[in-house]
């Protein structure tokens, strides 16, 4: 069944008379339309017994038609009214709505009070975002093809990104060249900004790439990720330039540890939060727990910010399907930051990383 | 009067016990505070009786106070309650409020009924939209100083850009020469996606960049932007490679007398619809207004879509302080578009723009 009649028969089972979606992801997820209309309106409107329509600023209408959208779309110009237009639509098809599905986690106050006026009489408190993150929690192969793409991407920018690493330059430089690498081979968007972080400044995991020099006999940590074809990539590697102290090289190899043995573990039927200890206890029984101050992962795939959530206290079972980052770190204030993460879907028994660059310490800049 | 200062006046004006502000663009333009907390909570709580205070997750409490924000910031755990952390420290100051302020373009219906629940007898009624845009209309001197330097970078990534051009090339290609240089620079950030398009590739004003190639004697489009320091810049250039003929020249010449007619009349005291008909009046004079399918200009500021929108209908008279673009264009289908674009401010008794690059047809990719 397409994403598209999932959707139906859940506005069906919930006995809407129509959902109403217009998070862009939503639509690019169910339609295969992809555009940001910032402050414009667009929105896909879903029936039990009617076909959807898609409305949509008019300039964007031929968009639509070429991506192969079978049901009817409606454009509108920015002198018109748009939510008077999709009421009148609305009403072709369903004559007194009186049960809406919203995108509560989305829409915005004005919008709502904009559908309001159209149906003064309706209820808009069933909310479509759970059953949104719900479908796209499990991945269709189709979805797995295009993040596998992006992993490839992610592998080559870590080869850039290491032969671009020498004493004296800077993270921002070395950002410079992994983008620029990958912008003449089309690869045109970042699935965040590309994380480049030297010595002691890898010990904030939220800095940001900055000005600050690589120097000799420190770690530096890489997180980076694409976006292509609307699917991203995420991963993390630290690497060494010069020679490591003990304590440098402990804290790699703990890391490491711990991500090896959550990915090797990773498979349906477990929970979340089992698959967090796992990486947890390891470092914790190194005496460095008090220095992994984030979960384990988080769900990725359109964005990298979705579910599955792999934390303490979240009993989800892992299922084939769910793609999330596995990425344990250890920060040691004014010492050093080390974090390894790989994304991975889960598969029928096991699991298959989205990234294959070496996790074995490297040594760069020589 | 500072900006918060002239907010909590508003506040106190709407008889508000409290404005809850949580467009992050609103508190970094308030407070100088700039993040995105993607899903988690941030938000500034003003009142008319009482200092502000923010709310934000614990990891960013440490920045804040970096920043020198002078009052109270609390922090919440990811396991924590944010809106029974915030409804908390509302009480303390305002025991019983009832008169609530939002940012309904804003805010979330998900994330209203989360305040509501915290408060269910109070109103949540009054729209602080509008307020915030209307402040952020008119640029202070410093703000002015920040889009000034927007300005100097688009000027050079033009120049780098303008050098890359070869017949051959790809668009992606020339993108990724500016964006390497801007980046090695440490200007990380463009305000949008920047668009390179050769050729019939230019009458489509919302494609994007792509891999078509650069052919001997036809125009090239380039519109972009950087965002340093959080505002923005934003302009365009149509270049020629090899000759034009007479309609590719008659179609540059009449999109630049149109853009530095209204350049030259851009004052204080006109409105938006007059500055807008005086380039429109030119290019329908010389029988191209079919082609010129969009408004003059649109505010720029902290984003590239603000106030005041340059457009027939609308008779916001332009002050001093006022930034936007005047950016007419000409779109055939299927033969050329040309974009000629400065974004300026509107000063005492003229305006000034923000990039210099000249306006004259240059020949490039020789």
């Amino acid at each position: 069944m397409n994403k598209l009649s999932q959707l139906r028969q859940a506005v069906n089972e919930a006995q809407l008379d129509v959902a109403y979606l217009s998070d862009p992801m939503t639509i690019k997820y169910l339609t295969g339309f992809g555009s940001d209309p910032i402050e414009r309106v667009l929105a896909l409107l879903v029936f039990a017994d009617h076909d959807p329509f898609l409305f949509a600023p008019a300039l964007e209408v031929e968009a639509i038609k070429d991506t192969g959208w079978p049901y009817d779309v409606y454009g509108y110009l920015d002198h018109e009214q748009p939510y008077a237009m999709i009421a009148e639509q609305i009403k072709k098809r369903v004559a007194a709505p009186s049960r809406f599905g919203i995108e509560q986690g989305f829409l915005t106050v004005a919008r709502l009070r904009a559908l309001q006026e159209q149906f003064p009489k309706a209820s808009f408190d069933y909310d479509m975002t759970p059953t949104i993150q719900h479908m796209r929690l499990i991945k269709s192969p189709d979805e797995i093809a295009i993040l596998e793409e992006n992993g490839k991407w992610a592998d080559f920018a870590f080869k850039v990104g290491f032969d671009a690493v020498k004493i004296g330059a800077t993270e921002n430089q070395i950002a410079a060249e992994i983008h620029y690498a990958l912008q003449k081979h089309g690869v045109m968007h970042m699935s965040f900004d590309t994380l480049i972080q030297a010595g002691a400044h890898a010990a904030e995991p939220h800095g940001a790439t900055n000005d600050t020099k690589i120097q000799d006999n420190e770690l530096v940590l890489f997180d980076l990720g694409t976006n292509v074809d609307g699917y991203t990539s995420d991963a993390s590697r630290t690497v060494a330039v010069g020679t490591l102290n003990d304590k440098q090289k402990d804290i790699y190899q703990v890391c490491l540890e711990a991500q090896l043995a959550a990915q090797e573990a990773a498979k349906p039927g477990m929970t979340a939060a089992e698959l967090d200890k796992i990486a947890r206890d390891i470092i914790d029984q190194a005496g460095y727990g008090e220095y992994f101050i984030h979960r384990l992962g988080h769900g990725m795939g359109m964005t990298d910010h979705e579910f599955p959530s792999i934390m303490e206290g979240n009993d989800m079972l892992l299922e084939p399907g769910m793609c999330f980052s596995i990425e344990p770190g250890i920060y040691i204030p004014g010492f050093a930051g080390v974090r390894i993460e790989d994304c991975i879907h889960i598969t029928k028994d096991g699991n298959e990383p989205f990234t294959h660059t070496t996790k074995e310490l490297q040594y760069v800049g020589r």
